[in-house]
């Protein structure tokens, strides 16, 4: 039990991340609003500033906040670093503004002999004084003081009430009560990219999509090029690296293998090297470093996969038996899953007696990359290693390269996936792949951008991953593909999609959600410019995206109601109103549908009398909108979603252009 | 950064009041219910158990947790001393049970060569014994250990699944990857009268209801004896310290005062003493004495009135003049509201440079009285001083005397009666006296009782006080007298009334909710057997109290529907179901109402077909009630609420003794 004399009441300060356990995100430049209950026994004014400082720096800086209702204060910082920073609160009795308060009352009351409220007027603006250093504020508050000392109630009406004695005195508070909340808020302050972008993968040795032989690193441009063309800026490989030859897995993922096939690029680990070598069928470490150069000089980046996997041939089994896990007669222990056997890989035991230098080497892989110019990592099934482990790797990696982002690939359980995104992934994957029906998007988007995980959990949306073919897409034809790329580029700022979406591949293993033949075990030959593609609207989607900042932002997101059970209908508005989208979408891959939609007119700041124009922007037609019930159709295989950009009409004006 | 070998996530401790900064409550014996989300990477079983020890000892009590849904955990506890507990989570990967469901797994599968799995097996009760120090456990392991090691797939699947062998690993569990949660939830253990009690408010100059002469403790027995037949068992006093003479108030709070007036108890300080002295018009402190046993003979407990209010006369003002607000001509500040005066009272600054021998000196006061066998405070006005203030000084008396309660007079805004809860005060006023209609009543009494603050905030419902005679007393009657004291002693456990609501006195000071003559400023006469009293209704309110362990509890409050904006219906039902009580209320004082009430079958154990015995615990009477539609009608003038009790039909007997 502390004996303290504190005295102002700090309380709930928001966001605090698990009592800060964690820290939440944001991006840089982006406002990050912070409140607490802030008050005080008896009738004293109370004043309060928000204070923040990067980790490990001494000083704070201050902004004052503001009181809204009920004893709850805010105020809006924002952050210029990629770092974390810390943030408080801190209160204290402001004694000016009480006494203040009081002598006004007091002289307005017509009261006599008020010469002992001046003396203490005075004194507290000579405290301030003291408080003011040598600034020439001193001189002007020393000589305030003195002018109090000797002046009549009216005149010390007058100093009181003047913005010149409230803004010297705010600018010198006394602060010999004052309380500063114990705990402290942290945020992870992130470059834009963590928060806004579409990601295109494909298998490097796919480049060319040739039948019976794998592409280099060399043959990668075209593929590059055309994802450039889409509108995509970040290129991510799966696995790059030496591919085990021991139980080698052919295709459709057999356990035999011909000679010949090129094995599964997450089987990691060769008489070639294990992670931090690349598989010799792909090029050299200067191809792969000339590679990344001209990602970069498209200005796009490159993601690559790192997946903790060892092949019985990988060079940690022989140079560090001890981080594996042993049977009991001293062989190593190969992946299982009761009654299944995985005899191409050996899983690492994170808790072994040498865990240190297991946990430092995994780092250091991630080093090794990021020097070569990768700064950005998905991460294969991070939820079958110890979260304290990714805590560890990340905060590691970020104090060399604080601009690194990591995707989580975890699909598993609700509660795992979320302290991965709090122990530092900046970005995961999600249920989105499953989620299909209204109900089922609105309640998932929902819980992730208007809940506290909207804080801190960033999620990347992909119709499709070289491991999950949905049923929707097997079933839905094209339309289930425009569907889904359209949800998928609208509903979070950040996207992606493995290639052969564009191509609307949909052929799956029979009764399962796996593509069939799928170039994670085989060549796998491919016409990129196939005449059922979607590349254009994937395009559009893309251009979109960049041309309207409601879609950079991610808890700007809101459902509204549209009268037709497969028709969903959502908003995507910038805080000061200024790019308004709606956006509906047909979840029938089927059928036509038509639906009255309630457009939100507040939200978009519109009258119920006002006519306004509702643009789209995928088709280009626009729309003479008027009150909030409007109506639309949407024909799945000729145009089964609207990205409808409101315009306001300005002037009287009929001509389109003074719509803004 | 920390960097440990942690394996286990455990999230969201609960309940953790303010991060843990400040305890919940509980009563000694109650059930506390802990959760916490605790899973871990991979596939590996996870155990978890509940710790919690009183504060300041080393070690932990433990009682294992139970999975409920999705990752969260639970386990219950409860405790037997009044003191303050921490407790927390711990968790760890459960080698054995994940051995045993993979060997179970390839067992069933009919895999061969289980030999390696089989060694493991062993080897993990080994472990076990080598962690059971010398005890028969140890032997008995060591013999399955060696068992095992030579036993058939089939043995070994049969020791696997036994009760034995799990009952002996699960006692010695390997913890050596054990998470324990870093923040302790704290809880404040109290006596049962800190949540289920009945206050009676009488000023002790008033006992015998003398017009023009005031009673001395001596004189008391009898009204304490009436309150005791109404069944109360807290009797609170006023304040009983010398009152001051400067300045002395006279009746109705007129500034002027005639001679032989007794003044107010609440100007505290004179010749005679301060806080630790007793006004010589009540007796002497052996007198007081003697009072406080008789109270006790009769197992009544006396409440003290805590009012730190010094008249000009306390002898604090001579002996420490620094503990006071002074004016820059060094004489001392009376209390002021401007453009008001209160010349009569001196307020101290708990904030003086001599402020820690003031909150000793605040601490004392309340020590003298616990020695002198006064276990309960009525605290006047906390909110005008610090939290910090109230939080020392309840640590520190309940160092000396954990059984010490508080009860906080705080009227003031939300948060402030809320912090005052969390940092140590037993109960509270509430703004129950203010709530009259059946949506203010429902919504204030839900967040009372079914939010976070059921878990610290203890209500203490009073109907009148003597600062406060509401409107709805003062215009509705006897009928807004039984409807208002019902409410209070069926919606929380504790309530509380000032003497004179017994009679329906209702004068009010014109305009205002004050009590018009009230005997804070003068003595007063009264019948107090008028016949206009409803102390029979008193008298059967606190007897059903009594005999309803569903009243004793607080958090058990639901309200349900009933079909008349007038008539608030809600149930208080004990966890066993085995108490069940309905309670309706006609809320207007002027009309009869009638409502068909929906009860609520699930909640009472009932099903839809069933006949059910609704027997009106006030009037006596019984109804034979079926399903979940059923009609009642209140007239405010003979019967305004019914407090209904529940029983099932037992057997086919149509006796009603056979409802139990």
């Amino acid at each position: 039990m502390k004996f303290s004399v504190e005295s102002v009441v700090i309380e709930r300060l928001a966001p605090l991340l698990d009592g800060g356990r964690y820290p939440i995100k944001r991006i840089i430049g982006e406002d990050l609003e912070v409140e607490a209950d802030v008050f005080k026994d008896g009738h004293d004014v109370v004043a309060a500033a928000l204070l923040w400082r990067k980790e490990g720096s001494k000083n704070w800086h201050e902004t004052p906040m503001q009181p809204l209702v009920n004893d709850r204060w805010a105020a809006t910082c924002s952050f210029y670093d990629e770092a974390t920073y810390e943030y408080t609160i801190q209160a204290w009795p402001d004694f000016f503004a009480s006494w203040r308060e009081e002598f006004v009352k007091k002289f307005k009351a017509g009261l006599e002999n008020l010469w002992s409220e001046m003396l203490e007027g005075a004194a507290l603006v000579e405290k301030a004084a003291s408080l003011s250093g040598e600034s020439d504020d001193k001189v002007q508050l020393l000589t305030l003081g003195q002018k109090m000392r000797a002046a009549s109630p009216e005149e010390v009406f007058a100093m009181a009430t003047s913005a010149e004695l409230n803004g010297l005195m705010t600018a010198w508070p006394d602060k010999s009560l004052a309380s500063t909340f114990p705990v402290y808020g942290r945020v992870r302050v992130q470059r834009e990219k963590a928060a806004f972008a579409a990601w295109y993968e494909f298998f490097p040795r796919s480049a060319e999509g040739k039948p019976d032989s794998g592409s280099r690193f060399r043959d990668c441009l075209p593929r590059i090029d055309d994802a450039k063309r889409m509108g995509f800026d970040v290129i991510y490989f799966p696995p790059i690296h030496p591919i085990g030859e021991t139980n080698r897995k052919g295709r459709n993922n057999s356990t035999t293998c011909e000679p010949g096939e090129p094995g599964v690029p997450y089987a990691i680990g060769s008489k070639h090297g294990g992670h931090k070598a690349v598989e010799p069928a792909l090029g050299t470490l200067a191809d792969f470093d000339w590679l990344v150069k001209e990602i970069q000089k498209r200005d796009m980046e490159i993601a690559l996969d790192f997946a903790i996997n060892c092949s019985p041939d990988h060079p940690y089994v022989a140079e560090h038996p001890d981080w594996f896990f042993k049977r009991p007669d001293g062989s190593i222990k190969y992946a299982e899953n009761p009654p299944k056997k995985y005899e191409d890989v050996y899983p690492l035991n994170f808790h072994n007696p040498d865990w240190k230098a297991l946990w430092q080497e995994m780092t250091d892989i991630i080093l090794f990359w990021s020097k070569r110019g990768v700064r950005i990592f998905r991460v294969d099934n991070p939820h079958t290693k110890p979260v304290a482990f990714w805590e560890f790797l990340i905060s590691e990696v970020h104090k060399k390269y604080p601009d690194v982002i990591f995707l989580s690939e975890a699909f598993t359980r609700p509660k795992m996936m979320r302290v991965l995104a709090k122990a530092g992934f900046t970005q995961s994957y999600t249920y989105f792949t499953w989620r299909n029906s209204k109900q089922e998007l609105a309640e998932y988007f929902t819980e992730l951008t208007e809940t506290e995980m909207a804080d801190y959990f960033q999620a990347n949306l992909w119709p499709n991953t070289p491991d999950i073919l949905p049923l929707f897409l097997q079933q839905g034809g094209r339309p289930a593909f425009l569907i889904r790329s359209t949800l998928a580029a609208t509903l979070s700022p950040v996207w992606g999609m493995y290639s052969g979406f564009e191509l609307c591949e949909n052929a799956a293993v029979p009764g399962k959600e796996e593509y069939i033949d799928s170039e994670k075990y085989q060549f796998k030959g491919r016409d990129w410019d196939a005449p059922v593609n979607i590349k254009a609207h994937i395009t559009a989607l893309n251009r979109i995206r960049h041309e309207n900042r409601a879609l950079h932002e991610y808890r700007n997101l809101r459902f509204h109601r549209a009268d037709n059970e497969h028709i969903l209908f959502y908003s995507k508005v910038t805080k000061a109103a200024d790019n308004i989208l709606l956006i509906v979408v047909n979840l029938d891959p089927f059928h036509k549908h038509g639906a009255h939609v309630h457009v939100p007119l507040e939200l978009c700041g519109l009258t119920a009398s006002e006519m306004f124009q509702a643009h789209d922007l995928l088709s280009g037609e626009r729309y003479l909108w008027h009150g909030p019930l409007n109506y639309v159709e949407l024909d799945p295989h000729l145009r089964p979603a609207q990205i409808l950009r409101i315009r306001r009409w300005a002037g009287k004006e009929s001509d389109f252009d003074y719509f803004h």
